[in-house]
């Protein structure tokens, strides 16, 4: 199994994946992990060291990466939960040299979510040392999530092809549409249908990106309308710090009983999470969410796999 | 031994102890961890996984818990001093949808202070996992806290029924001197005197509470009046957060040599800490002073206690 | 080895270490430190805890201290990377109680940023725990950070007698420059140039240690004037948060390919990091530029050293 994609040994955006890449290994491999932590962890990365730099908020991610490691072995040698606001970037440090100085205590995997769109990428320029981009600033992406939100898909359907997908919400800022939208471009046959306020569209640049891989997308404002078209509606919430104009008046954006009732048996409720109330609670129940359940889990085994993957020759 | 309180894995709030429970088992198991540390650590938690979740600050109560894992060859897999300033909390996420994620994780034991005063409660109706409840917000509950006073307090005297004791200071808001006063509602021929200015008072929910359990406690603005009756004296400091007015005019509060003149040989002088100026220094030295000294090694005895009883069958 | 120095287990300002303790000691330890990073670390701190405590901002520098015990073996049982600003801290619990308190704990060793700068030397007055300074607030001392310039000169020059150095910026708030001048004053036959702005010069305090050691010094404006002198210029940043003027229109404080053209083919240009603009992107290449790579590999080789005396018989 290889390590690298492409000779490439970071993981920065969704488009670096391959359909062979990701059918052949990561959905196998992933698999593979949930029997590690059923039975409570293994020793195959002992030995490995992690760095793992948040310069913005995350408790679930961070908390997913770092267990993931310890599950498979490995250690978490340094963790910053707040790396921006104190430390060296708050003195004007540059990322690259603060990428540089990190490569020379000789890390094996450097976790890193920056606060600005290209950290991610940037670092890689200088690392060595394999980074994993642990969600960039909206607007940008979060690629690990793309993989865990693809894999949920994966184990209702039995296969990416075909799907007919809602994306709902701030589709202007939110990071994880993006990365997913990009990731489903790998795949043929699918339908995005994009949900939100006009004011909160999403962004020319994976409207491009959809055309030149022959997906087909449609924009609306009302989510009653396509509710019952689609295999999963993908949820996300407003990002009111990215300063957001989310005009809720003018169409429907909440999934709740009334979207539920229109929703076809096996479909499913997808979310990033944090939520805040666009999925009402009388939601969380139904077979078909997923987003406290299913995503959860394949986030923990998509970490590893990917561990696993980029550490074990 | 057993790992639960009644069926209920979680330590949330004194009233949840019986007298049966704390002298039968509790105490007697925190002297065996005495031995552990003189030891430097064991392995019985071998593989034991610990998420430590800081929403308010606390350096040393932060400290003793991961320690006390460490001692016990537990492992701390991911921890945070500051989980409310960034992280979904900020965002908007329900403290229920992270507990419900954090399960997901599969940690054997969550140790949490939350910044809003239900938190760990609530917490715990979602948790599979063991909750250790590391302090409410104030008004609230610090269940640790008031098991390792008893302890200190019984490691001196030999016997918790009889005690009179001292509460001093902002009564109003300090979360350990509420929930010690619980836990000494579980003992016979207790007396309490409550001191400090009106404003600052004992609130009612804990008072009714202890005429339905038969404590005697009466209330004083003068600490020198009480001070010569007393087997201990529990000192607190002011709640400035809470928005406390502390009227320090109209009473004596203070612990200083006029106090310890006034002192039995025998009594103790406690104090949670952090400590400002409600304590003087010339206490510190007095052998009755047992804040900086027995109450710290209680603490971290007390935490290994519980987390052996909760992670061990 | 001794891991005492006189009887003192702490490591708290350069004045501390004798030129015996540098050269027969320090410096081979730290060479043998290298092969250990180079096997991926060993055992010999098995068991051995220590609590890392920053109340000021490092990522680099916690990062360095705590991947030092882990590739000795040991284990960070606690790290806070803000403790000063949530924590007993904030309440108003002086340093001094927070000390006592975390000895009960029995750490093997405990390292500490603090934000005032008495910190370390205050804390070491009630520490039974070797205490190591990971940086005083400016003006202070960073002696770790000393030691590790102080052998990426040796490893360059083969020795420090007779070394001419250029040190340059903000010396009047700048920690390192004040700990390497202590240091250097160890040595025969050192000559300082500090160049800086009329109001960012050294202070007098290190002056005066200089001349009671026959350490040669002269001040400057202008590094132009220096740069061919000198077998190393140790350039440092200006401590905006310090409220220093830095007057940079009346000399020339940058290091660009002016002052590279200027200096010997074996001098060396040194930098405590972070860098904001002190420092021409043009320089990183030049091989006299040791500051993103010797200074970082001394930098952990350094700390290793240090945990290995103070933690092995």
């Amino acid at each position: 199994m290889s390590a690298h994609f492409d000779g490439w040994p970071h993981v920065i955006e969704s488009q670096q994946f391959s359909r062979k890449w990701l059918e052949g290994e990561f959905l196998p491999l992933a698999d593979e992990m949930q029997a590690i932590v059923n039975n409570r962890g293994c020793e195959i990365l002992r030995g490995k060291r992690m760095v793992s730099l948040f310069y913005q908020p995350s408790t679930r991610t961070r908390m997913s990466f770092e267990l993931a490691m310890d599950y498979l072995g490995g250690i978490v040698v340094f963790s910053s939960e707040n790396a921006g606001e104190f430390s060296s970037a708050k003195k004007g440090e540059t990322l690259k040299d603060t990428f540089i100085v990190i490569n020379r205590y000789r890390p094996d995997v450097i976790v890193i979510r920056y606060d600005h769109e290209i950290g991610a990428s940037f670092a890689a320029e200088v690392s060595t040392a394999p980074i994993l981009n642990a969600g960039d600033r909206e607007p940008g992406q979060h690629p690990t999530q793309a993989l865990l939100d693809l894999r949920t898909i994966f184990k209702r359907r039995g296969s990416i092809d075909g799907l007919k997908i809602a994306m709902v919400g701030d589709l202007l800022n939110g990071r994880t549409v993006r990365s997913l939208s990009y990731l489903l471009g790998k795949f043929d046959g699918v339908e995005i249908y994009y949900v939100s306020p006009l004011n909160a569209a999403m962004r020319d640049d994976v409207k491009e990106y959809l055309h030149r891989h022959n997906v087909k997308f449609a924009e609306s404002t009302d989510l009653r309308v396509v509710a019952s078209e689609v295999d999963a509606i993908y949820q996300t919430r407003v990002q009111i710090e990215c300063g957001t104009l989310f005009d809720k008046s003018v169409g429907y954006f909440v999934i709740d009983q009334i979207i539920l009732d229109l929703m076809k048996r096996d479909a499913i409720v997808m979310h990033p999470l944090p939520r805040v109330d666009e999925i009402t609670s009388e939601v969380d129940n139904d077979p078909r969410a997923v987003y406290l359940t299913d995503q959860i889990d394949s986030g923990l085994f998509t970490r590893m796999a990917l561990l696993k993957m980029i550490l074990t020759p």
